[in-house]
């Protein structure tokens, strides 16, 4: 067996491990009961104790070296380069840096639960220091094993092969039309009368209409499931994929187009390519790119008019009443305001939470500003982008997200990143497929077939950036995005 | 840190791998997608070989030398007594040996399947005859590690302690007088007029009623959930138990029932003792015991007068109809009828089926018999102890269980040393508890504290003999569940 295959082999090992964590940790999220909290996280420890322990195998090292010399297939050579990636990322921190953020992030995490609803920027901010400290320490031997800035050495955990500098390109781009815009697109809609959910919608009836327009967008029932959890999230393993969403008895609107979102990740990881299962090449590109997928369903096809009809149409098998006509679930959906919390946030708005924390977090990583300046910054920039001031309102301002307080620093970035690639890649879709024409039909197979062919196969064979070019014949730029909203908010 | 300690830790650690195997196996059975299949085969495989690796490390002969010379407390001595049975067991087998039995253990299983439909005998045989020569092989290499004789050593996987010879005086005693025993009650049972399940009895609501049952028998719901599947089980953790049950919409018997069954099972479970948590003396005693609990709810309490008037009373929450009253319930619940198939017997004709299993599988393992002889033992069998021909039917007679198509040999014992336990229990806690009328009560409270006493909490600190001895003042015998039997059957 040649070292490349032995370290396939590997992979596979690991990946066995890894989907017992998906589905335990999709377990506990959606129906575990709480006593089995304490002995669930033990178990869950000691996997992950197991992994990691397997990817720092020291016989690794000479597999690798002698991979590097054996002659392999051009798919072969781009399965090699995702599993020493995976590998070079597990092997690059001292245990005892992992334990101590461990530690520390959940220590920061629970006390911030309680945190946030008190206000206490005081409180968060001495758990939080050591947080942004160890980070800034596992930056920093992150940067100095890729040659790269702090915060890039961050960011490519997240988005292999993405820079600062070519996010300070796109975002720069995006803040000289986004303000302007949302003024324009909220003047726009000043005469909308929007009739909201105001009453009492089961959950069952929502779950039963979920499960309709998963089947609409082609959800593999044989490999995968949809069930609830606090926090909605797309979990499992590709050859069952499990989904979850939250239902809100007070209103419709959330748990229904977050079943779309969803669905959206849920496709991509069916579609990965088989051949590849077990290996790192055989999994989603990026946290951008699963974001694109996800917010193509969502923004590009989901909140169309077309695809509304649908909605409209199904609701009317479960609920009635004037707020499920097409016009007003039209409405609702793309009714856009300025607000504090991101979560919250519509898609015209949406870029504005993101850019402002992709320009604290990047300096912050990179030593430019400290973790106590954050508060000030975040008000700065609330009232540049949004024109709404947190001064003295840590919860919805600085405090609000659940990323920073354990230190996932470089990974919001991927929620704009991933609007912009779905933006670009209906572009290029429109090119040859009738979009509006199939949802309209009700089958859609020309979109998935083109997302097929051109994403969700190709796994991690490609850069992103390459990726991207294939599928679109152009890097990634705004220009796409900026015509969608304008279209969608301005009727441009 | 003492050899003792060391194996209490690397103890914890293999209880938490056999923690992910309860829960993915759990989902595997009730929520896993047809697709998630073999990729969830292949991740349960490697787990496995995980922790068979776990427990042949080579330094824990070592340690248990070691722990052999150090000063325990009885408790301790207990535990590692129990911790070395585990490890000695798991040690005996040669790898190649564990491997052709799964192989062939999965092949037979799989076509019996299919081959029990056919009444194939002359198939099912071929793959069974590798099946038992594999197991024969086992329990030869078993019985000279532990000096008894074949079959005694497999028994001793389920049933640790206890033997034929003993089995041997227990069964001949209740063949002594079940036969007549049965055709009595079947006389005495002639002119009852009971009203069938007949109507629609939507899943949901069974399901509804089950909970409420649950409730009364105070089930954990903090540590615990209800489920579905195929074939009910009781899984999970102990601080996580998983029971499920199957609806057939066209009947309730046999889901209300089961529910409570399962719930002994899990209360069971639930109970065991926290502090021994992630040890092996802190599992359940055996198969026979865990049997014990779930027929004493089932038996004892379940199909008693006073609960049957809660289910009544339950059931009038969810259902109406005549055949709901007690009284036709009861009836329901205590019918005797001579069948072909186990899984579907009743109280008093189960044992026969247990009784003819055992001494076939008994002189399988000791080579009396061989397994072309079993067909017609069988038929033999049936028509002395039920007065029914099984010649030529197969499919209702020797292919009609799972247990021995993958080498469970040893392993049916358990449901009547179940139900000989449970009634031993029940007779005991009825010289300090006034059951009926805890019963009538609707707080079962006293019957829980008494189990909970004599046996949840011992977990497998004690043999199963001075586990009886200890809660009933006597080893086990066959008196108590005669007693029973008559008084429930003949009104004696």
């Amino acid at each position: 067996m040649s070292a490349f295959q032995k370290l396939v082999e590997h992979s596979k090992k690991v990946s066995n491990f890894d989907h017992l964590a998906s589905i335990v940790g999709w377990d506990q999220a959606s129906v575990m009961p709480s006593g089995g909290a304490e002995a669930r996280s033990n178990a869950m420890a000691e996997l992950d104790v197991h992994i990691h322990s397997l990817m720092t195998q020291p016989h690794l090292s000479d597999l690798f070296a002698q991979a590097d010399e054996e002659s392999l297939s051009n798919q072969d050579q781009a399965v090699l380069r995702e599993m020493k990636r995976d590998w070079q990322q597990a092997n690059l921190l001292p245990e005892s840096l992992v334990q101590a953020q461990s530690l520390a992030g959940s220590k920061c995490e629970h006390a911030w639960r309680t945190q946030r609803g008190n206000d206490d920027w005081a409180g968060f901010e001495k758990n939080w220091a050591e947080v942004v400290n160890l980070s800034l320490e596992e930056a920093q031997i992150r940067a100095e094993a890729s040659g790269t800035t702090p915060y890039d050495a961050m960011l490519e955990l997240y988005e292999p092969g993405t820079t600062s500098a070519s996010l300070d390109v796109l975002f720069a781009d995006v803040k000289t039309w986004l303000p302007s815009m949302i003024d324009e697109a909220i003047e726009k809609q000043k005469a909308n009368n929007i009739l909201l959910p105001n009453g009492h919608y089961p959950a069952e009836k929502q779950k039963a209409l979920g499960l309709e327009v998963m089947k609409l967008l082609q959800f593999d029932f044989e490999h995968g499931r949809l069930d609830e959890s606090v926090h909605p999230f797309c979990g499992g393993v590709p050859s069952d994929v499990r989904i979850t969403t939250r239902y809100d008895e007070s209103e419709f609107v959330q748990s229904l187009m977050g079943i779309v979102h969803e669905t959206g990740h849920a496709r991509y990881e069916q579609g990965l390519p088989k051949s590849l299962a077990g290996t790192t090449a055989g999994q989603a590109r990026s946290m951008g790119i699963h974001e694109s997928q996800s917010l193509f369903f969502e923004m590009q096809v989901g909140r169309s008019q077309a695809f509304v009809e649908h909605l409209a149409r199904l609701a009317a098998n479960h609920f009635e009443g004037p707020e499920f006509t097409q016009d007003n679930l039209s409405k609702i959906y793309t009714h856009v305001e300025k607000g504090f919390i991101r979560v919250d946030a519509d898609e015209l708005t949406y870029p504005a939470h993101v850019i402002l924390r992709y320009e604290i977090e990047r300096d912050l990583m990179n030593g430019v500003i400290k973790h106590t300046d954050v508060p000030e910054l975040w008000n700065e920039k609330m009232k540049a982008y949004l024109g709404l001031s947190t001064e003295g309102n840590f919860k919805n301002g600085c405090m609000q997200d659940i990323h920073w307080t354990d230190g996932s620093f470089g990974y919001f970035p991927s929620y704009t990143l991933g609007a912009m690639y779905a933006a670009q890649f209906m572009a290029a879709m429109k090119q040859t497929v009738d979009v509006d024409t199939a949802i309209q039909s009700g089958d859609l197979s020309p979109i998935f077939t083109w997302l097929s062919d051109n994403i969700w196969s190709k796994g991690s064979l490609f850069s992103t950036d390459d990726l991207v070019t294939q599928a679109t014949s152009e890097t990634l730029n705004a220009k796409h995005f900026k015509a969608h909203l304008e279209s969608r908010y301005l009727d441009k």
